[in-house]
């Protein structure tokens, strides 16, 4: 059943990915662009979505972005090691809002960046939603 | 003086920017990669600072993310020619929020992604907020 | 049929491709990064290719990069509006090597990057050499 | 003193550095793009340049990219870990050619890129070649 399931964040971390920064991550500023953020939070997803017990994509089925809110805090440089922390903020029928936190590895104090995406599940054929699988619902309730 | 000035968004564009999509913007899915997005934006509103009419930049003096919220409406494929348009939804002391909108070239009720980026001018060498230039900020009572 | 084809290198272009420089192709040294030269040469090569009488790509039969030979001579700023010009220098069974040369579009005899990439066109499923598709083999030798 | 040094190439790597492959390297084909790469030589030669004992790197004295060449022999697929082994294949009076081969982690025989990156020490204000720093020298010298 895929009915609206808890709205409660989960307060542990679904996954902590750590992301090595490129030196190609930075722009001219010397400092990494603001476009790689979400990259390093598509890569700690994606690391996310392969540990999952179960199909979380298809030929019909395929989680797509929604929309991104990000705030810059601390600018990150190379060389860095960074962690990223993503969390359960909502699950819906076909989408959920994971939030994140990239933290220096060597010190989870210093945050550089926090916000959320909402990923939708679509059938990438119509383009139309399609209900959260159950792989992904049932890794957020037992994150929860 | 630099004193808080409007919240009222701009009805008007500040720019509008020509992209041209590139091959490389597309990810595995076959669309234009959400990060790519922002790289759009970023093109866009560096566009717009390049027509001002003063310095928006200096050793003491330069604009860095402060965050961004994209809603993405519909993927974008390749070939494809983007409009970018900026908008001005907020004046700060220090900062500007820019709305923005990418349509189709061709058909400019095809709405990409909306949303808006807070940029704040920052002095690089301590990292803490500056006045906004006066270049920056007569452009933009220009176009309120 | 296929038989190896001339192998002498094509004088005139096989199309000159604009190309605008992102301020995200930059890299820390305010310059446009090694990597973005083969994005441009990727981006005119398929803006090549989709000029093309006939189909140069199928489920059975896709280009694919075999080898690239870039020589950096001058770098390239932003803003920049670069022409990327590409001339067949080898036609093969299977691939064929396509020269090029980057230049200011205000002044062609400013070389940015010469040099050459072949591409091998290659069945997806088993990776294997196929036959250079007839309308790439066609519009080559027309413009011979 | 900074003659014309050894021109044998030198049989034991410089370095070997992992890289983590994203997602976002991936391309439409969904193997990762022929520019991604140069990313990955790029961040291996830094990782060995930080290795150096005494400096590699000074407002008059910074390395540049003045060629490539590169042999695709086998697609990169995600997720997947690379290693890139550097090797040092001529030293000159201003510039070294770095060769080198990308394999999987896993299995060294599976080699996924070959070929090699010359290298040039230029003064940034000026563009000219300047003599290769003593610290790069030491370093090749030692490995060879």
């Amino acid at each position: 059943m895929t009915t609206e399931a808890s709205k409660t964040p989960s307060p542990s971390p679904l996954l902590i990915a750590p992301i090595a920064v490129r030196w190609r991550d930075l722009d001219a500023y010397n400092h990494v662009n603001n476009s790689n953020y979400l990259t390093y939070l598509e890569e700690a997803r994606l690391q996310w979505l392969l540990t999952l017990d179960g199909e979380w994509y298809s030929a019909e089925c395929a989680p797509v972005m929604a929309a991104s809110q990000l705030n810059y805090r601390m600018p990150i440089e190379w060389p860095a090691q960074i962690d990223v922390e993503l969390f359960c903020e909502r699950v819906g029928t076909s989408s959920m809002t994971v939030g994140h936190r990239m933290v220096a590895r060597d010190d989870a104090t210093r945050i550089h960046c926090d916000g959320n995406v909402t990923v939708v599940w679509v059938n990438p054929k119509t383009g139309r939603p399609v209900p959260l699988p159950d792989a992904v619902r049932n890794a957020v309730t037992a994150a929860a």
